[in-house]
């Protein structure tokens, strides 16, 4: 009790440094992390980068896409935990105190009710969960000689958006597939949201299509940034593009990694948000009246 | 009577080997031609151009925007017109019927109960006006020592959509600005349009940074082709960014002008949409449960 009230106290003493030095400006870090099929290891891992990027000065963490099992229908199940009671959470909970961190914790297979999820869990420097979020659109697609996948085969879908609170900023959470939506991404714009972050694992076919797009696009569309967080490229089984990616309100890429293993340190400017939408007041200037009159965007 | 008895009669021959030929492959011209201050001259440039795409083989030519005047809140009244009465929509007419083609006729200032509109008209091969639509979002930005501009000061917004069937394929049209806002080519998506058809002026600011991102962005969400066609580069007053540009489904440009003058050919495979929306099926797959019900697009 007592080490948690210190903890609690440094805590927010720290915070209300962050909060007086920064306001909008802070360091984050995007976790571009190797994923194996040992469980164990693969948490001890992220573990030793979150430290790592913890160390570096980052206060906003991410992780990818299916951080702790390989990516596959076939391994869903067998990797599925419950959340927050499971042995994933368990290490995201304590990972986000012992760093005094705010821990996107990508994502895992979640079971709940016999159901399957593509699941991210939200964590803050407490070790609190703050916020979970279920992968909305599930990836069903079939490229013929590029990539067929069908997510629908064993995961059910979430119905909900997910929003955090980071030091007075509203933040929303997607993931991978649910990039190619633009009206979730709208609906956390019109939430006042300026940084979505998308834990995400593209491939070797959708990846130097789509995957720098897609993000600039969101990027620009809502004047917000845009994280995708992807694990590092394998050599069997679904190959991700790696490229972890930050892009700024202007649709300007401002930090990429390259594909294999690696913290990505970014310096934001949650500042760019406001300039662009007062420079290019498209929030203001969207024509409602026609959209949900005349026509309807079913 | 005679002669337009035969001409109808050309027409509906050219058009059946049209439709057989082709059904989704045709030649498309983007015309970005260089726009003065005096409107006869610009006129008969545009005259010009079109007979050259035609002769090309191009059975679908767009014009720029403000493609009889310069463009300036300052010129927009002394260049208005009436639609379709005016002496521009008479040369549109003449030169679609006289080149057999579906024109874009890119967009003037249209005068209509005392008030002003940028608008874009479109015609068929047999001269009549099959389309109408006035910019729906008006241009009003302020970038500091970039841009600033007020199309609101003078100009009147349109409120409706605009589409036109060309050989059994709906287009719709946008006109620059307009290109911001997903929601608008959204609608045109949800109205089974294959194509968009922007007449544009971006400028020196907004040019370099988003031009082409806007238009790879709507055309990979929506799973369309995107037109832009920019008046050509001038040297003083609003100066025009150029690079016409031809967008296909993937997101990935697939012709661009320079900055002069120049006649954009292009050979355009409507079958694509259809490819990536049944391998990457994003328009079956929206929440739409979600987006209007949960939460509201508003």
């Amino acid at each position: 009790m007592w080490t948690t009230g210190v903890r609690a106290l440094q805590y927010s003493f720290s915070t209300l440094q962050q909060t007086f030095r920064t306001m909008s400006t802070f360091k984050t870090a995007l976790i571009q992390m190797s994923v194996g099929k040992n469980r164990d290891d693969n948490l001890e891992n992220a573990c030793k980068l979150i430290k790592k990027a913890a160390e570096a000065g980052a206060c906003l963490i991410s992780l990818p896409e299916c951080f702790n099992s390989p990516y596959g229908t076939n391994f869903f199940d067998q990797y599925a935990e419950s959340v927050p009671d499971g042995h994933t959470c368990k290490m995201l909970s304590e990972a986000a105190k012992d760093n005094e961190i705010y821990l996107v914790g990508g994502t895992f297979p979640e079971i709940k009710d016999n159901k399957f999820y593509n699941t991210c869990t939200v964590w803050n420097p407490l070790g609190e969960m703050i916020g979970k979020y279920s992968k909305m659109h599930l990836f069903d697609i079939d490229i013929p000689g590029g990539i067929t996948f069908k997510e629908s085969d064993i995961l059910s879908a979430g119905n909900d958006l997910c929003m955090f609170d980071f030091h007075g900023t509203k933040i929303g959470i997607g993931i991978c597939y649910d990039l190619r939506f633009e009206e979730l991404a709208k609906l956390y714009r019109l939430n006042e949201c300026k940084l979505i972050i998308y834990p995400a694992a593209f491939n070797m076919t959708t990846g130097p299509m789509h995957w720098e797009l897609l993000q600039r696009g969101r990027a620009l569309d809502n004047q917000l940034f845009i994280y995708c967080i992807s694990p590092a490229r394998g050599d069997k089984g679904y190959i991700a593009w790696g490229h972890s990616q930050v892009t700024d309100p202007w649709g300007k890429i401002i930090a990429q990694a390259g594909h294999e293993e690696e913290i990505l340190l970014c310096d934001i400017d949650l500042s760019e948000c406001d300039k662009i939408r007062q420079q290019i007041p498209i929030g203001k200037q969207r024509r409602t009246d026609v959209y949900d009159t005349i026509y309807k965007l079913k």
